[in-house]
């Protein structure tokens, strides 16, 4: 992963040496502090402006501890974020956990990755204690910024990379994914078809090799990647009908992009189950239960893993125990997964 | 509207009091400057941490100007904010403006009511630089907080008091009802129901008002109050029917909770147009199209609502302009209305 070049950060005795006043002066004037004559205030916010000194907020916050306050930074564009229930069901279990420990959950919303570096910014700025990250793609800045930001995170979703360093909190996606299909080879099924998510995240790609652990030597025409949306689910499903017309289960990687794959079916005059058997996987509020027919699909607990998000980061930034206690030792946490069973599989 | 009691915050000159220490010294503790004797950072650090002393970030921000971040507050427990529509367009607009001048979004969320204190602790640490605050119900104590953290404000809709300092961004709603109103009756309904809003928030009051300014001697058993989620809507209708069997239409202060009303209409066999004409009240995307049949609502732009906010407040952030040019006075925006004929009236 690339990593964003920050500058070095100018500091308090640069402005000083550029207005050519002590530090002292200089830092009552960026305390705000009264007294200072105001010809010396116009020459140090001028040197603040020129060198784009940012006051150390993250040393402050040594002082003072803590914001109490906790970043949630979601690696999609906003539209994305308010059209997905998944996030609006992670954010809960984050909101609650936070609420829980009077903490502030803080969410910063961008339009996509042109904003990456404002977020960056805002990250370093001393603004919150914590930062919570997920949906990340291949290749994402985010992380790298955090860390430049110095600010402690917890990744929802196994990171693409590995180290002893990185927290994160997902499910079991792979057995999660390996049930499914043997759920469908139990019901005689011969050729099942897999629609999986975008293939830059992990979390599609440990679904996909859940559907291969079963079925090692699928014909390549039985795998076409989605994107995580209905239409997308739909123009997966219309592929593998073309290519594979003789298929007679389909486990689609999330329940979102199940409906349109059982909105396709259901227009071409495919009955579910009884001609192509459909699971979805997430088991998501508001949509699984809700599709025509409900849909089978492998459950994980989206509002606890946020829950647990929350709940590992907080416990990072508690301070080294006193005394003779060992400190807790924070580790990444994957979470089970279960088979529901509804009509349509 | 009650003012929350902030205690007067503890000084820099107190907490050096407090330690022992010279203002210099304690100054030099609190920005995590180096050079300081360990035994005086802890008596400084445990003087922080007795009196509560917050870094006076918004004095700091005096100086460096902007944290280039807007707050946005949303008056409703997460839940709300994540089940209606109309947030997320409102935040769309916003984010699109916020971007568009390189400001981060910084979205508060809270659990209830009993987080604002939390909430106003944010916004007076000096992390932002303006707040976007809606959904407003009366009584509400975010603007009071907002005005003691010393943070600019625009309020989402219009607020339940006036004065001339407070900004606000709203739309007609009580013009858009009496359209609403005037055009069921141009169709020659009789007996115009009204479900109102909760009525603890001025668009649901305005939208009645609007009714009633057309159809002022209205039997009250007409109007009933609802919540704006769709199964108020469906409480509502089931009362009206209820006390009123013969209304022949009902103009609803909601798009959603309309979808409520449908649902019911549909399931006493009440056909919609024919026995029983429906008006909303929003055109919401995803929703006033999606009914069955599509309604007939007052139109609002939400998303160009939340646009106007966010402008409204960066303006009144600008620096007064130099030279000759007036500065820039702001004022509040009420945006027009104008009725959207689908089938159901």
């Amino acid at each position: 992963m690339s990593e964003p070049g920050f500058a070095p950060r100018p500091t308090l005795e640069a402005v000083a040496a550029r207005a050519g006043v002590s530090r002292a002066t200089a830092s009552r004037v960026v305390n705000g502090s009264e007294g200072v004559r105001a010809p010396l205030v116009e020459r140090v916010r001028r040197a603040v402006d020129e060198l784009g000194y940012v006051p150390n907020q993250a040393a402050r916050t040594l002082v003072t501890r803590r914001n109490d306050a906790i970043a949630v930074v979601v690696a999609e564009p906003e539209t994305r974020f308010f059209t997905d229930p998944f996030f609006a069901q992670q954010v809960r279990g984050i909101s609650r956990e936070l609420t829980a420990h009077d903490n502030q959950l803080v969410l910063l919303l961008t339009e996509g990755t042109a904003d990456y570096q404002r977020v960056g910014r805002y990250l370093a700025g001393g603004h919150v204690d914590g930062a919570l990250i997920f949906s990340l793609h291949a290749e994402d800045e985010l992380p790298a910024l955090a860390r430049r930001a110095g600010v402690p995170t917890v990744i929802g979703g196994r990171p693409g990379w590995s180290d002893d360093r990185t927290l994160y909190v997902d499910c079991d996606n792979r057995g999660g994914a390996r049930d499914a299909v043997r759920y469908l080879l139990g019901l005689g099924r011969r050729q099942v078809a897999h629609i999986a998510g975008p293939l830059d995240q992990t979390a599609s790609v440990d679904r996909l090799d859940g559907f291969r652990d079963v079925l090692p030597d699928a014909d390549p025409r039985l795998i076409v990647e989605g994107d995580f949306t209905p239409e997308g689910g739909a123009r997966a499903m219309t592929a593998l009908l073309e290519r594979v017309p003789d298929l007679d289960a389909v486990f689609v990687a999330s329940d979102v992009m199940a409906s349109g794959a059982l909105r396709v079916l259901r227009t071409v005059g495919r009955r579910v189950p009884e001609d192509v058997a459909v699971v979805g996987f997430d088991d998501m509020v508001s949509v699984a239960e809700w599709t025509d027919p409900p849909l089978t699909t492998v459950h994980q607990d989206i509002e606890e893993m946020g829950r647990l998000m929350a709940g590992l980061l907080l416990r990072t930034l508690e301070p080294p125990a006193q005394g003779g206690a060992e400190p807790v030792r924070a580790a990444s946490i994957v979470t089970p997964t279960r088979l529901v069973v509804r009509a349509s599989a």
